[in-house]
């Protein structure tokens, strides 16, 4: 064992600042803002989070916590649980933490993830007193080598006082190499971003870190949680199929060519079902430009329809874990990952002119989503990177069921009630039912489309009655301010956003 | 004359092209596709579109018409008036074309500006059957020479079927050099754009065409439209003041050099008095990389604050006009303009780290800003590049002043009626009751600073009550979704967002 974290550990000077997580966490104090590593449960910084939260029985301690994304390994869940963290961005998925959020007592930042580099390049953010960073191992040069997720480690490792590093001996050892750490610069002094392909590489293969920065290193033995993902289903194989429809007309019309163009795709199952429908598509040679990559995107690669990915994060179920980590030389030429400023940075999202896969909670008749909100109040897990891509993306694609709830909640509503992506943002609507493209379309040219293409029969008739009674009104965007979220306040009182008379009461 | 023509048509092969406007207007056929010049008024073309409203009194004539901006020299005015429009994008600014965008009479696709372009090459629009120009020159070379404003005519010229030059002897010839025309390319085969400093130079000074394209070209003599906007008064150099207290704390903190980021303003009075208010600052070194130069820019020049101003079009009052105009020389080597994908590119925006400036006609106590739409229904003139700089920007500031319509109407709002910009990409709201820095903000923390820094006095009272009963039902952006709407059914019912009570009815 000795010999082997020598063999990571490469500067011999960090031989002597081995730690254990407490000793790390007992460095923490009440005020204090970390830096962690993690993003959508891979790469987290495991050990010292958890030592802090048992170091806050003893003693007040609350800290701001800032991370790539969602946090694994129940980190999220148990320092929402101690009530530590007094204010967290840009991102999470906990239910422990979502509800603290929402009950009020704990301040959420909802940030776009391009976004948390620039703020503390800036100084707009409290600086990062500790980062506290998961590596599989530091170069003899001085780099920090992650493990399944870059995140926003390289700009927590630049900007913190100190860097604690938990060395993760679970991870594997071969993912060295498959990094690419590139940082931008300061804004006004700053050369273009010089990413023209999917593959390039732009910078070093681990984090550059002054040695004598890193306080103290702790050794873990953890994998990363797995995903929670669900398999693919007979509703989004619908739903990837009428995807496919669309990709297919517009390779038929010339706009895309036979490989599309380079694919983004969001977090969670919907997302990774829509895209793992590719598998038995037509198109051939694809690349992806993304943040996370899920179990879709190895599953495409072994059917050698991907070329290759980028991401910033590996999430995958257990099972693909062991064949991935089994067998990673196998993927290591067809894999980078990349800090997730680059990977969801809006210069190259528009260069190469990404097809942007992502799922709303809700969509309105003129096209504006909410990703965020559930009845316009309650936080779910954040916009996360969903508006770097969309605003920036060539095709900016939804997809979501059209209803949720057996029912009782329509997916397409007549006014979101809230907005992260607005109608000047989003091009094609996917739903079980078919789909919308709305490019070049005026708001009321847009309402039948959704109706009759992304809307549940059973709630068609009664946006129809919201949209003519909004029309006698008038307007380039005709709404019944009064009504606009009547489907939200009767979901909320009578727990359908059916109307009565639809329901023959 | 005749000679003066040859001077400024410099391919003779176009010497037996000049044609009359009616003979051009001839060629355009119902169902056919437009592309003008024209943003902000500015290097419009003013002949061929009014000779075409003429002929469509004789004959069916309805077209799409697309362009870079708002028009001026009442071009969208008769364009409307004769309903001979059956789709306009991507912005304009005209009232009696409002109106008929509002009674459902003309469709309006509200783009963002630098989308329009990228759109055309994606083939997600009609294709441009007619690209109609205004020049000053053409060169030995094939190049058009735009006017005041470059807007999005080197993507027309490039993918319409022809084009048609109204060659205006009414601009000044001195403006020949100032224009920079860069094509971004195809996205997937595309370079970086080498822009890293406001006034790099990327491509050639003109417009470059393939001279058999050009069908004809049709002489005219006649001078832009005067910009619209009052000069600064007491209430905007207020505001301005906030807006330079503002700068100068954060260039105190260390977070923004002497002569501060390249700044970025919208179009109209506010914007423009904003501008001119750092005049009196310590400000000096700056400057400008935008959409519109107004007055205040020149302004700025003139007292040598603003070193250098890039931006895609001139837009002046009547007075500016002729000193500007009188003079051009003096500006020459201190302007460029650009195409408007390459004075609003995301890409160059995040890159220099712009401050924009932008007026909204709403905000709401979470700092969600509603710039396009009255009452969540009546479009007034678009987003325009105000999306663009926004998203983009190092800080993205709106300023608006509190109240309007002497009280009745708040500025801020509990939800606003239509989202343009999200509260991810709000940085501060300025008004003349001070500004609210909203950086790193849970939106809970964004509540009070709005209410008591942005909103008027006689409405923070009622933003509270809202509030606090909001807070009641929980939820991390706490709303009651059966009053979010209240004051603006209240104003149309009413005539006042004031509640009865505070009124004392």
């Amino acid at each position: 064992m000795e010999q082997k974290i020598e063999q990571l550990l490469r500067d011999s000077r960090l031989h002597n600042r081995i730690v254990s997580e407490e000793t790390a966490a007992s460095w923490i104090n009440d005020g204090m803002t970390l830096g962690l590593s993690g993003f959508t449960r891979a790469g987290d910084a495991k050990a010292v989070p958890s030592a802090l939260v048992d170091k806050a029985k003893q003693e007040n301690v609350k800290v701001n916590v800032y991370t790539g994304a969602s946090l694994g390994s129940d980190i999220d869940r148990i320092m929402a649980d101690a009530g530590i963290v007094h204010k967290r961005l840009p991102f999470q998925a906990d239910s422990t933490m979502r509800r603290e959020i929402n009950h009020g007592d704990m301040l959420f930042v909802d940030q776009h993830l391009s976004h948390t580099a620039e703020a503390l390049r800036q100084d707009a953010l409290n600086p990062v007193d500790f980062a506290i960073v998961e590596a599989i191992s530091i170069t003899e040069n001085g780099e920090i080598i992650p493990s399944t997720s870059v995140g926003n480690s390289s700009i927590f490792v630049e900007k913190a006082e100190a860097v604690i590093i938990e060395l993760n001996l679970a991870q594997p050892a071969e993912m060295e190499g498959l990094h690419d750490i590139y940082e931008a610069g300061e804004q006004g002094n700053r050369e273009p971003i010089g990413l023209k392909h999917v593959d390039d590489r732009l910078g070093s293969k681990g984090i550059p870190v002054d040695i004598e920065k890193i306080k103290g290193v702790v050794i873990t033995n953890q994998a990363d949680s797995p995903s929670t993902i669900v398999p693919p289903d007979e509703e989004t194989a619908v739903m990837a199929n009428h995807l496919i429809d669309f990709l297919r007309k517009e390779k038929e019309l010339g706009r895309l060519p036979d490989n599309l163009a380079p694919l983004q795709s969001g977090i969670g199952s919907v997302a990774n079902a829509v895209l793992h429908g590719l598998l038995d598509s037509e198109f051939t040679d694809l690349e992806v430009y993304s943040e996370v990559l899920q179990d879709a995107v190895f599953d495409l690669m072994d059917a050698g329809k991907i070329r290759f990915a980028s991401g910033c994060s590996i999430t995958l179920s257990e099972t693909k874990i062991e064949e991935v980590y089994a067998d990673m030389n196998k993927y290591r030429d067809r894999l980078m990952l990349r800090p997730q400023e680059i990977s969801n940075h809006p210069e190259i999202i528009r260069r190469l002119g990404l097809i942007s896969i992502n799922t709303p909670i809700e969509v309105d008749l003129y096209g504006n989503v909410n990703s965020t909100h559930i009845l316009g109040t309650e936080m779910m897990n954040g916009i996360g990177g969903s508006g770097d891509f969309t605003r920036n993306s060539r095709l900016a694609i939804f997809v979501t069921k059209s209803i949720a709830k057996r029912g009782d909640v329509s997916s397409i509503v007549p006014f979101v009630s809230h907005v992260d992506h607005t109608e000047h943002d989003v091009d094609v609507i996917v739903t079980e039912q078919g789909y919308a493209d709305l490019r070049g379309l005026a708001p009321t040219e847009r309402v039948p489309l959704i109706i009759e293409h992304c809307a549940h029969p059973m709630y068609r008739e009664q946006l129809y009655a919201y949209y003519k009674e909004a029309c006698e009104q008038g307007g380039h965007t005709p709404h019944l301010l009064e009504k606009a979220f009547s489907w939200h306040t009767n979901f909320a009182k009578n727990g359908t956003m059916l109307e009565k008379s639809t329901l023959g009461v």
